[in-house]
């Protein structure tokens, strides 16, 4: 799959086709297994909040299921622990198969993290299931590094589609994470068919369990007009400049609690313990969990202007030090109620600017501007979508290099050309 | 604005911050300037088909038109013919300012046209008007290559959106029209902005003068089953072969011309000679023009079966043979026909079939499948969008590696990983 070969080997339809008959049923072997997983994941997570709404004592003990969590992984996990970062890097430099185990493991590690009410998402958890998933089938169907590479392509894809029921988003996602500034295309019709797939198949599992992906609707739309846009864009710029905040808490918890806690195991101890306290004392469970309601308050009403910072904190402790979950509805969250905040000072519907914060700064974070206003267009329609693309791209160019995937490559980077500044030095 | 300076500069936010804010004025100003020259296109090309189906007899002026068209082009215009290819070339490889020519000639050129009835589109029009006024910014600006190559791509990026009343369209298009297989990000901001301006401007302007962009409706989008997703695909496929079957005929009628026919002016006397007497003999003008009219009718109930070749052929005519015009609209009407023929064949409404098609075409011809499955969000929601999608996908890599820009650099090239076939062969 190199260059050379593309330039070299010129396809026929006939192969194409041929190639493309044989990669479907790949695809949507690989949609069928994300998808299940990802309504799996969905379900329990139901479940795991319902309890620990039920019986919040349960929050004083999220120190020491953090504790097991970490000996869990210490003694069975080492090799999955890397997680959305050692998928990436098999997708860049693809070496050996992703144990079948990362699926469980943290399908396991992310409910006992909701279940005991720490802060968290469920990205981080579809993409790693649909991608250790989805590797499997390399083996059985004999493939090469650069078949290896579509597969967990795919599966991430497949994973994030699913799990927040926006195929489009999802299948840019799957091609768009892997570098910083830039998407190639050569996976694109796996990744776009295990999407669909994926999210079909999560959508038909959980009618069946009476669930469905949570509707968050923009309620007004103001025309667009020259000084909306430049709203947009200084709004998107504010979005990124938390994501990067949130991006840096996050890793520099992580990198403190991995040089003065030498034993794993008890990062997330006191971690745990440290958010449990602070539930108590601040007397709520708003910020723990996914934190779906306080979201879809969020575009009803003005909400906290400090919830965006709380959640930031509690979710950058629980995952700094070690408990497992994605990052991205903490992030829905964050963005939606620092949107929600900035209707203080900006004048747009309350709606909009949770709806465009909800997308941009999950789109500063995972620097995928794009996925992310596929997502804003899937879920709020294409009025609202076009005030979060322009804060989507906003952010995306202020939430600096690093985002919460290390592994991601550079790509061409971010930054606009020097060219006018070259001729102020003149 | 090389990889390397990319990977030693780390821009500071603030830095960020003073550069997006010199570029926004920068941005805006291609955006006014390219949203004036679509609203004038669309203008002009309005009167033009106006005039024209009210005195048919001025459809025989076709050839002696195309006479002076060429005489023009051949005296005056030598330097800015390349249009679409110069402007590609010139954002790979920065030489030298397009020539502010560039704007009066391909809009007369394309004006004369639709007035004498060739088939051709107005894309290829509004991205040279817009990336030929944007570039006049580099000289009173000072802009050094880099800065250059992003106004020329704002500029792609504002005359495809405002042309179309597409934004989140026209800003990926700019940024994904350049290489085949590949999109990169350094211009994101200025191309948004761009866009976004440049169709507001060209909205409210065409509103003076109580005009406004066509809707196309898709009104009745099945549920996304399985069995959907496959018949998306195919039908995809379908689109893409047509669209390398356009770009293959336009681009032999070209070198055939050009190989027979020493004297250029000569090409569109001929081919201006045989579409005159083809309308003639047909007694129809369905196929001359933007045919915006037999779009809509593919929308609403079944039209000719054959009506998609007929369009195809007319256009490669037209174009290949030296009139000025875009390509973009007879795919549009290539695409929605074909669609709708498909309904012949396949369970998937009408209307929906020809959204597909409208946008897939485009996709496959233009090596543009991003940008056209956003255009289908914008244009007929996310439901529809997310069939077209699809399609757009299977026709990108079904339309092989020639699309109508043969500027476009290769980036990944487009096939699917041999990994499958490898194992066949073991």
């Amino acid at each position: 799959m190199s260059q050379d070969q593309t330039t070299q080997v010129k396809p026929s339809q006939f192969a194409l086709a041929w190639e493309l008959f044989r990669w479907t049923p790949v695809a949507i072997a690989v949609g069928l297994m994300a998808g299940a997983a990802s309504a799996l994941l969905l379900w329990s997570l139901n479940v795991a909040t319902a309890i620990r709404e039920a019986h919040r004592w349960m929050i004083w003990l999220l120190a020491p299921v953090g504790l097991c969590v970490g000996l869990l992984y210490k003694h069975f996990g080492k090799d999955v622990e890397a997680g959305n970062n050692l998928i990436i890097d098999e997708v860049h430099d693809p070496k050996r198969t992703i144990k079948l185990r990362m699926t469980p493991f943290i399908l396991i590690g992310t409910f006992l993290t909701h279940l005991f009410g720490g802060s968290a998402g469920r990205e981080g958890t579809a993409i790693q299931t649909g991608a250790s998933l989805a590797d499997q089938l390399a083996r059985p169907l004999g493939l090469n590094a650069a078949g290896r590479r579509v597969l967990l392509m795919a599966g991430i894809s497949a994973g994030f589609a699913s799990v927040f029921g926006t195929p489009l988003a999802g299948a840019i996602f799957g091609l768009e994470v892997l570098a910083v500034g830039a998407v190639s295309y050569d996976a694109i019709a796996p990744c776009f068919l295990a999407a669909f797939v994926g999210d079909l198949t999560t959508h038909h599992l959980l009618q069946l369990v009476h669930m469905g992906h949570t509707i968050y609707k923009v309620d007004e739309v103001p025309a667009l007009a020259a000084s909306n846009l430049l709203m947009a864009m200084a709004a998107g710029a504010v979005f990124g400049l938390m994501a990067m905040f949130f991006a840096r808490t996050t890793h520099a918890i992580s990198a403190f609690a991995k040089k003065h806690i030498t034993r794993p195991e008890l990062r997330p101890f006191l971690g745990g313990a440290i958010v449990s306290c602070a539930v108590f004392a601040l007397g709520t469970t708003r910020y723990i969990g996914l934190g779906v309601p306080v979201i879809q308050e969020s575009f009803l009403h003005q909400v906290h202007p400090w919830d965006f910072m709380a959640k930031s904190l509690f979710t950058s402790l629980t995952l700094g030090t070690g408990f497992k979950g994605g990052e991205v509805t903490p992030l829905f969250y964050i963005g939606a109620t620092l949107g929600n905040a900035l209707s203080h000072v900006l004048p747009l519907p309350v709606s909009l600017l949770a709806g465009m914060g909800f997308v941009a700064v999950f789109a500063g974070a995972a620097n995928t501007p794009i996925a992310s206003a596929l997502m804003a267009v899937e879920l709020f329609g294409a009025d609202a979508g076009a005030f979060a693309a322009i804060a989507c791209v906003g952010a995306y160019l202020f939430s600096g290099r690093a985002g919460i995937y290390h592994a991601q490559r550079a790509g061409v980077g971010k930054q606009l050309p020097e060219a006018l500044a070259a001729k102020a030095e003149e």
